[in-house]
């Protein structure tokens, strides 16, 4: 729990989920944060404005202080490298200063995130680095996994079904023991990882059922089951669902190609 | 997808997802959908207003038709039981008759979802029915488990790891099997599961982590690290969060204990 012993005339912190591309996806208390906010902070990559600042467009008051916090530029793209966790590590410590200054001067800082901050987000890196030291609120998003499922039309889980969220970065192996052993599972991070998800899919027999879904609810949104896929190309913003509820009634609609 | 072949002159069906319980945790397009809708529906026990209904007071426009659907009253709570399964079988059928009536005639019906409408919601039940006839929109909301993360400002999966939602109605061997094999972890359904549950935890090594929340956003809503927790008392509104991102720097708050 944050918010303990805060100091007097210190600022506060607002983790905001900005939800899955849609702006009418913000929450209203997101919207009411935004408009409240003197200091809109956002990750970005540089030369880039960032998707999360682009879906609040029209939501941040004219004269707010906007904070961009660019990532390193990078050479090194294996993030088990020593020298490139250094860097990133470097980078959250500062940025998270550059939070802190404005908080220790008395304002309110809302941290832009895409989807919901605590999950899977970037937003974390700072939330640790303050939440200790500074009142912290965080205002929950709609994920990505949630935006796209609703998209699709696609009843997810029900009952005791068990759900898996699996990162599409593991390994082949581990992918397809799990995919074997869950009802209903989501494969977040698919990009270039979509061939091998593919493979680990039809190894524990539940590709027939898997839909991808890319771009869930920005205007360019596509989906399609991901058998009838034809390539492997795959955007950052893409993601694979396995709905579960095997005992659902018979239902006369299914999934259909969505071309953006 | 839905809204294939839509029949001219039929109504729309709207699944809304109004969140864990803040009313300021709804969309900005759930609000809207309740300011548009002619019919609001949603289930309900006899006797009660339904809890959705509740977090959407004053978002309904006077004059809009109301449908609470109210479960049967059972005697036998053995779900299950044969009996129990037809009966309720019968009254998600005659519901979806109900609502598809107002679909025909050219009605405009929003059925209210607690926190998002296919992630273990009885809007599903509906949704299968109706989804091959009438064009259906689903609009995501806030999962019970975000609300209660952002409320314990509990970060709860990064990078690599894998999340795994269970049901507590789940056996104590499976429960304690699946927490000890994921990084991190949500316990929904706990209720009178919750004995149970701890006990699993602790085979597996992690009731150390879990925290326990009921209510969460909501006005009275507690927290508590599970294992501070005195008692086995658990609403139907509960759940329990075991945290990932063990590489995760220190964090020099951590979540205490909330009372109602
Ligand atoms: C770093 S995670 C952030 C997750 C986010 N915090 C959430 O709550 O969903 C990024 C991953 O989310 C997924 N993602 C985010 N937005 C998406 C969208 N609109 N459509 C499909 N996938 C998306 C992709 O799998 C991407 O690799
Ligand atoms: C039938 S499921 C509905 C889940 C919902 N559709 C969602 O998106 O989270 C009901 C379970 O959700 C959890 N739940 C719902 N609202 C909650 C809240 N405000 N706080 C804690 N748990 C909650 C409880 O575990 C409860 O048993």
């Amino acid at each position: 729990m944050s918010g303990a012993g805060k100091p007097i005339g210190v600022g506060r912190l607002i983790g905001v989920g900005t939800g899955p591309g849609d702006p009418e996806l913000l929450t209203v208390k997101a919207v009411r944060a935004l408009g409240e906010a003197e200091v809109v902070a956002y990750f970005a990559k540089a030369g880039r404005s960032g998707n999360g600042r682009a879906v609040v467009e029209g939501l941040i008051r004219p004269g707010t202080q906007e904070l961009p916090l660019y990532y390193p530029v990078t050479t090194e793209i294996d993030k088990d490298d020593e020298a490139y966790k250094r860097q990133i590590t470097d980078f959250y410590n500062s940025s998270a200063e550059v939070v802190a200054e404005h908080l220790q001067a008395g304002r309110t800082v809302a941290i832009l995130s895409e989807g919901d901050p605590l999950f899977y987000g970037s937003y974390m890196h700072l939330h640790v680095r303050l939440a200790g030291r500074f009142p912290v609120e965080v205002i929950p998003g709609i994920t990505a996994m949630s935006g796209c499922w609703s998209l699709a039309g696609l009843p997810l889980v029900q009952g005791d079904d068990v759900l898996s969220v699996l990162p599409g970065t593991m390994g082949e192996g581990e992918l397809q023991r799990r995919l074997a052993d869950t009802e209903a599972a989501v494969i977040m991070k698919v990009g270039r990882n979509l061939p091998k998800i593919r493979r680990a899919l039809a190894a524990a027999g539940r590709l027939g059922a898997a839909v991808y879904v890319e771009r869930g609810t920005m205007k360019n949104a596509a989906m399609i089951p991901l058998s009838d896929k034809p390539d492997d190309a795959a955007p950052y913003f893409s993601l694979v669902l396995v709905p579960g509820w095997k005992g659902r009634p018979a239902q006369n609609d299914s999934v259909r190609e969505v071309r953006a």
